[in-house]
């Protein structure tokens, strides 16, 4: 297997609504992320999008956006696995470059859910024969998973507040988030608005527009572009029983542990040479639960590290250091892209006031679904 | 690159409306493929599929198919390019077995279109800002480069019916063929219904219903899947500009020419080396603009191959050698698995009635939208 960095990166401000199309949107990344390398030319593309087959009426985005962003004639494809799907985009690079087939990969992650109504396009990622037609959503099936949770591990009424609380901390200081300015209590997560019980308004990740992009080249010419790239340690997929309603233990996401396992396994490296985690808090209740399955807390338990501030940048095992998805943003097929970026920034000591303290190893989370979908990558400077 | 082999495969007869659900079609051939190989475990499932978020409500095939078809927890993703996702399908299957991170790769393609209207969604291949809403759709842009390569080069009025002519009379031999009773002329072709002119119903590939699958380990692995494997020797993508309304020449597919360059230069097989060429003959242009770009017609010549007799079994270089998906048919996302499939038959002396005379190696390509992607394969014993 060929060693891959990552040497060119470029994000743009999440917002709730960007004035720009989906394709200038991609464009805006892929041309920064080639500048970032100081390259003109690549050798192939692979998007991550979820929503325009519907919200843009586009089915065909790879060869769409190489036209677009001025590179048409490169190999370009589009890479899927729901709401993983940025991750799935940066796997497919991934190989692509380990394999030596591929010299130079861009991984385009841009999503414009301003463009229609998102939410039952986003269901789609659930059973469309068992689950949909019963009314189930994204956000029903982690309200169960919340409830499941409670009843079961009885924590405090409080404890799964703690992390979007600290998700907007961190935005505060992420230029590229769309909640910079909204920061609030647990107390306040606790009393806004009922969304699908026991989930309110605060536990959501926000509907937004956002892209981020990525180049990798082989580590053995990284210094071609820059003079710090950041190597892709391991990189893995997993999934898990498709509903969650078929899951011997719902509350234990098995694509996640499998995943970060087989990343484990695959590098050598354990979960004690983690500097931080990026976590997939699409909900607050996923955030604890991939805690758990990753091995970092035992089941039932991850909330405690949250409430001890074990998970604050300057803690045991920081997460979401720039907002996560709650808080920077969930641009879907972005938002793997973005944490991939956050990472870099983390590992280069280019987070500002978000630094964690002298990070080596970063560890990143993309759930797809109803964690049918985990994906795993571990990046680290070397 | 670590070398890849094809060691297990399984299609079924593609029809106007298969009674089974698209997953259900996806288990059929992956539990076939893998019993092909004698296997019971796969480390990936790369997935092929164009119409499912619109037609089936199902945004997220890779990790339900892995359920349905027994092997939940493995890695599973969806790959696009439009009409030629299945050829990207086995592009990223290819990728991961040569990178070494991935020892087994499974790929289905499955389409099922009978499960509404589908050519609109087909449309969205196309640009949905500057094509779809002056009501283009692939039939109406074929048409357009059928017209001008009629204006340009002046054929004889019956020189592209041949080509729909040939698919029919070798599907009939293929058992998985949709059209293996359906025989007619170029007459027959020139008075069928006018679809969008100049293009008529009998230079139209079908809607219909279809799935295949493939298996690939490494090479020097294979032997103990198959007596028979067949190696990808090449596997290559390229893009043209998105509309061809912004081709110097629309005649020239540009994306059939670089990547079948690509193929060739990377394999470092020659033209004439080719035994037999899977054209992506969605309609009748198509096939004729394939063979001048991939280069074994001069412009406005490739007509003249079909009525010297040059592409049939046993011609010079025979082309839709089990019908194409004129006759064998088009279910889009199975269509590049079925070629897959077709060209393995072929390889191995397995295709009856319709065998090529010691064909060595094989060569596919696939077509997404109006050929803004072009995906090309080259496979052989070895």
């Amino acid at each position: 297997v060929r060693q891959v960095s990552i040497v060119g990166l470029h994000q743009i401000t999440v917002r709730k609504e960007n004035n720009s199309g989906l394709r200038e949107m991609a464009r805006e990344v892929a041309v920064g992320a080639m500048a970032n390398a100081g390259v003109d030319h690549i050798d192939a593309l692979y998007v991550s999008n979820m929503l325009s087959d519907e919200l843009q009426g586009q089915k065909h985005l790879g060869a769409l956006f190489a036209d677009h962003s001025g590179v048409a004639g490169v190999e370009a494809l589009q890479i899927r696995a729901a709401t993983a799907s940025g991750a799935a985009a940066l796997r497919v690079g991934y190989l692509a470059v380990a394999s030596g087939d591929v010299d130079s990969a861009l991984i385009i992650g841009v999503e414009k859910m301003s463009g229609g109504v998102a939410t039952p396009m986003i269901a789609k990622a659930l059973d469309g024969r068992k689950e949909v037609p019963d009314g189930a959503t994204l956000i029903s099936q982690n309200a169960r998973l919340m409830k499941l949770y409670s009843r079961t591990y009885k924590p405090p009424s409080d404890a799964i507040a703690h992390f979007p609380v600290l998700a907007h901390k961190n935005a505060a200081h992420n230029p590229f988030a769309l909640f910079r300015d909204v920061q609030f209590s647990t107390e306040d997560v606790l009393t806004s608005r009922i969304i699908s019980p026991p989930i309110r308004l605060f536990d959501c990740s926000p509907i937004c527009d956002g892209a981020a992009a990525v180049l990798l080249a082989p580590s053995d010419r990284a210094n071609d572009y820059t003079g710090s790239p950041v190597r892709i340690l391991a990189s893995s997929v997993a999934t898990d029983r498709f509903r969650f309603a078929d899951r011997p233990d719902p509350l234990m996401i098995r694509g996640a542990r499998l995943s970060a396992e087989k990343a484990f396994n695959k590098s050598g490296i354990s979960r004690d040479d983690i500097s931080f985690f990026e976590v997939h808090d699409a909900f607050s209740i996923m955030a604890c639960l991939a805690l758990e399955a990753a091995g970092f807390a035992q089941p039932g338990e991850a909330w405690r590290m949250a409430i001890e501030g074990d998970l604050n940048i300057g803690g045991r095992l920081p997460i979401t250091t720039m907002g996560g998805l709650k808080a920077r943003g969930h641009p879907i097929g972005a938002s793997a892209i973005y944490q991939t970026c956050e990472t870099i920034q983390q590992l280069r000591g280019e987070a500002g006031p978000n630094q964690v303290n002298n990070p080596e190893i970063g560890l990143m989370q993309s759930v797809g679904g109803v964690a049918s979908t985990v994906i795993t990558h571990i990046l680290g400077i070397s």
